[in-house]
């Protein structure tokens, strides 16, 4: 491709309003640009891109059995009331009616189009298992879209679902995929980590998440420093035997504490160890109200609540229903003689000796607290959020942390949508079964941002081979000199014969121009045909380490795949 | 592909809805499902024939030096308003409002999108001309959706815009995008018109339309039956000559006509031929009224009319404007002594000598008419619609109509878009200038419909070679025959080695569905493994021509590669 043909709009400045790397690079290294908030045209240069990642996950979703199809954006209200979701979903499912008033979702997501589409055409276990996939542009009408790419209403997605009559066969797709995001992932050149996720409300067992590790993640990895383990901090058990102090237990005494309310301010007070002292909270779950104890220098996972107590929700009570459940505000809560409530608390408070709690009593606290002696607790269990420095669950090695940007998700669906759209089939004896499934999520153009927030450095872009819109970037210093001109083409024809994807830049600019944008835009390899083209010698620049080779024409192809080779 | 794995949901019942061939097949042949009026789902193998069309259109516009970019779907109103296309473009424009109240319209077409894009990157004549195209996802709010994939609201398109610095330059892209179509109807097999097109309100002056051959056309063409020529019948000039009747002139004469109307009845009664009637028709052309007039047996043609007098608009004047501007009904109208109106007269009325026209009074006519004796034209010129039987308009041979489906669309726009929206460069001596521009699309899953139009019989399907989803069908007829499922497992690992694209029916169906399935779902050879199966001996049909050969496997990959080059 010659530059001059095609649209590279590089900029000098950054745009002041994109915070992260992959939104300034891309913008300024002539890749997107914005045409309203969240959504974004994909450049020349962005769409070579986007077609090598969906041609990677083509692949691999193809090996994995998965089958291609495409869906509509426009979606029917009907379906989306089937599954209850037109109702849940909120303001970022994308609604809009048609000129016939007939209202319409922009598929936000594609699971009650296709449990539709399969509900209609397959009736017999004989036709299951069945995985379809797509690669499709999705809508979401996000409240602040930001980050470029990473969080836009208009984005290119892979989504893929499979229908099967056995959690067995759910469970070797899922596998499969599994497996398959892992190849596209690392094929795309990425660090990243598949982390145990929450399966939420939907009721399914196992669902990972795929996490690009960045510090402009959204979400926190716990994640182990020596074997493969990694959950979202969310979902990651703590597995660790806490040791009693060795101290007899003293006598209860409650203690003014004026107007100290934080763990801290309490523990520096009466000068004990944050670790001395229990947190209670009270929560909400579901319709009931639990006091939950955990140790002072730990934070209590709302999550692992939910999941103990079977529930669908557990948040924080507020200060009203705090004060009425336990006579008193946020600050002095405590579990001695907390009647009427339910208490569940962590195994580490089951260590405590002679610990600091709240009197449910402003600016009191109780001394000399022991668990089970002063208060009952109904379950102790695991409670809390991990934290860096706990053994990993896996037993092998020290949890560590890392933001993650999700790029990808499995998830074991079961019969949510089957059961609710009557998506059945006769198994083995003629009787009716709601199918069971699974969804499989890919961001695509997410993907692209992330490899970009993983490859780069202060000049530009740096893109890893498999990703490069082009393998080469040719660069004529002085195209108005003849024989730089002449050998700039001669080669340009030589290397697009010999199958390398190139891109020319045989403009007319100024060579400081043509250098800063050949590193901005980041291809692998620069050849440069400068003042040495006479005696047919180029320049050779690695992207990726600076390296440069002075190269005669006739080594040129076997320096290049030698380059290539080591990247 | 094994096709237990996949989803080709073939129908035996013709669907009650679909009324052309290409609706009906595609549904039963499990290659389409409607989701919502014009909406469809594109199953596994439309998917693949979608592909396959789609990358011939990229390898061919890649050739023509565009390049390709991805632009969104959700078009700000405001670029709308800029155009003015924003009211002006009916209904037709779906069009939402996001969460924050912003009105959105769903992309029928990019030419806004892109001209405000190039607006603001390419301020300068140097990075002209540019071409660039999306092969991207239009909503149309069609008013009755039809016949399938040929008239959706949701459907796939190919389109290119480009912008130069001057008209040659537009016309050397017009030429190459024009090359590059050609090319792609070519190779997906179709029998296929590039049509000289009215370029409507646009201004501009070229345009063709490229129309598939086919009954169900909405559109017909002229075409000639010796040379290359072709145009839309509303486009078609009458090049040839009339020869006046050697015949004196006789009386003007004003005869009763009682409820005689049309042509044919009014010649009927008078006993002469219609080829002496002068049929007369008042048109509103912009502001003012035009009496026009044409031989008897021909039709005005109001887009000539239009362009002749270089309006914007030219329609048939309703019953009230007639019966006000010339105090009569239609159906009695005649230039003589029609007072106050422009006349305009196609070449054949010159010709005429002692004809019959209305008298501008109910049951009236006058015979011996003669133009310019007994009325004033103030222009005669080219007016009618072409007829079946004209001579062709570049001097070869004779015209002959057909109907046609519009695939394709070459226009050039000029600086309708730039104008309206800004869109200037500044040239070599520092001036600004609009840029030039041109547009081009193609109807992707359309020429899809019309490939299945075109390539079908009473069995099904009979794809092209090209855009075959499957090269192969192998059919193992009894997959419970131990030797039959082992060669047929061995035959689909070897020719998938062999770089053939396969779909292996799998499936325990009985022989006579597997049969008919392949028939109806076309690919071009099918390989059935039967009885002769221990003998190494398959059977191969060309789905084209019905020709069956017996194949020992050791010859089988030549075989089908003989079969290949002669489809």
């Amino acid at each position: 491709m010659k530059q001059s043909m095609t649209l590279i709009p590089t900029l000098r400045e950054v745009p002041a309003d994109a915070e992260i790397k992959s939104h300034q690079l891309l913008l300024r290294a002539g890749y997107i640009r914005q045409n309203a908030s969240g959504v974004y045209s994909y450049l020349p240069l962005a769409r070579k891109v986007l077609q090598k990642v969906e041609q990677i996950i083509r692949e691999e979703m193809d090996q994995s059995g998965s089958v291609e199809l495409l869906m509509p954006a426009l979606q029917q209200s009907e379906l989306w009331q089937e599954s209850g979701r037109w109702y849940t979903y909120g303001p970022e499912l994308m609604r809009m009616r048609d000129r016939h008033d007939r209202e319409f979702a922009l598929g936000a997501t594609h699971e009650e189009v296709i449990t539709s589409l399969i509900r209609d055409e397959v009736k017999s276990y004989k036709r299951l298992p069945l995985s379809l996939y797509q690669i499709q542009t999705k809508f979401r009408d996000e409240k602040r879209p930001r980050f470029g790419l990473l969080r836009g209403r208009e984005f290119i997605m892979k989504d893929a679902y499979s229908f099967h009559s056995s959690h067995e066969s759910l469970d070797q797709t899922y596998q499969r995929v599994f497996q398959a995001y892992s190849n596209i992932f690392s094929r795309c050149g990425l660090d990243y980590r598949a982390v145990i996720a929450d399966s939420g409300a939907m009721g399914g067992k196992d669902t990972h998440e795929f996490m690009v590790l960045s510090d402009v993640g959204e979400d926190t990895i716990a994640y182990s420093d020596t074997s493969s383990y990694a959950a979202n901090i969310e979902m990651a058990p703590v597995v660790m035997e806490y040791e009693k102090k060795a101290e007899e237990a003293k006598e209860i005494e409650k203690v003014r504490t004026e107007n100290k309310k934080s763990i801290e301010e309490v523990a520096n007070f009466l000068e004990v160890d944050a670790k001395d002292c229990i947190k209670s909270m009270l929560f909400k779950v579901d319709d009931r109200y639990v006091l939950t104890l955990v140790r002072g220098d730990h934070e209590v996972n709302d999550i692992k609540l939910k999941n103990l107590l079977g529930a669908a929700t557990a948040e924080l009570a507020d200060a009203e229903e705090t004060k009425s459940v336990l006579g008193c505000a946020v600050g002095s809560l405590g579990p001695v003689q907390a009647k009427d409530v339910e208490i569940v608390a962590d195994h580490a408070v089951a260590a405590i000796v002679n610990g600091v709690c709240g009197a449910n009593e402003e600016n009191y606290h109780y001394m000399n607290v022991n668990p089970e002696r002063d208060f009952e607790v109904s379950q102790f269990a695991d409670l809390r959020f991990i934290l860096e420095g706990d053994p990993s669950p896996d037993g092998e090695g020290k949890i560590l942390f890392a933001k993650g940007i999700e790029v990808g998700h499995v998830f074991k669906l079961g019969t949510r949508y089957s059961e609710a759209m009557g998506a059945t089939y006769l198994d083995e004896n003629g009787r009716t079964q709601p199918m069971i499934m699974g969804c499989y999520g890919i961001g695509v153009s997410r993907t692209m941002a992330s490899v970009v927030e993983q490859f780069n450095d202060d000049k530009g872009l740096v893109w890893p081979t498999a990703l490069a819109p082009f393998d080469l970037h040719l660069i004529a210093v002085n195209m108005k000199d003849a024989s730089q001109a002449e050998l700039a083409e001669e080669l340009y024809a030589k290397l697009k014969a010999a199958r390398f994807d190139v891109l020319f830049d045989d403009r007319q600019e100024r060579p400081g121009v043509k250098f800063a944008d050949s590193d901005l835009i980041g291809m692998p390899i620069r050849i440069t045909v400068g003042k040495k083209a006479s005696e047919g010698i180029v320049e050779l620049k690695v992207r990726k380490t600076g390296d440069m080779h002075e190269v005669h024409v006739d080594e040129l192809q076997t320096k290049i795949e030698e380059i290539m080779k080591s990247l």
